[in-house]
């Protein structure tokens, strides 16, 4: 396989708090993101943290997609990151954005596997 | 816990091919990497690929540590991810970088959970 891929950073605030803390459905929320981009889920693993927080990740044939959720501040840290030209981050990262209903978010793509890392910021 | 975080990015190029496709190696080093860090190891899925490559994570208290190998290009793609201003990502990534034995490597860093997704560019 290609070394190229493109990582997708996103920031997600003022999201619904109690999605943020229930990972039974994070979880579905991301295999469904990465299902509907068109990506071969491969292994999940996921947890949750006391008294709130969910933290996961699902490994795709092209790389991964991760949460980590702060309920209290209403804050999730994604990251959906697919090696190849043919499958495209923003449609999952899209997907969950919509999901847990945020309500500011800030994405940067970064361009992997093709030597120096940049980040090019983008608006949502 | 508060959503201040470090990500680490780091692009290893000319790293040993043989350790490159050694699933269960990467998954120590990874382990190890964690736990040098101060970190506290809580999920663990790694992925062997046919006929080459391995992605795994290693999801801690304070996020995650990913990688995706491509033996056959001597590259291994890694993030290492921390919450809180304790641990050091660079530590984790820095034993990582070493373990699989980069000739080349291109670290950035990126704030998390702090609004705006800037990127720091780092030499090693």
């Amino acid at each position: 396989m290609d070394t190229m891929g493109r990582h997708v950073i996103a920031e997600l605030w003022d999201c619904n708090t109690e999605k943020l803390n229930d990972m039974q459905l994070i979880e579905q929320i991301f295999v469904d993101a990465a299902l509907k981009s068109g990506a071969e889920v491969r292994e999940v693993a996921f947890h949750k943290f006391a008294p709130h927080g969910v933290s996961g990740v699902v490994i795709i044939s092209e790389s991964h997609l991760t949460i980590h959720s702060f309920p209290e501040h209403g804050y999730a840290s994604i990251d959906v990151y697919t090696c190849g030209n043919i499958i495209d981050p923003n449609v999952a990262t899209d997907y969950i954005i919509d999901a847990l209903e945020a309500k500011t978010c800030e994405k940067a793509e970064l361009p992997r596997g093709m030597g120096p890392v940049a980040v090019q910021p983008k608006s949502h």
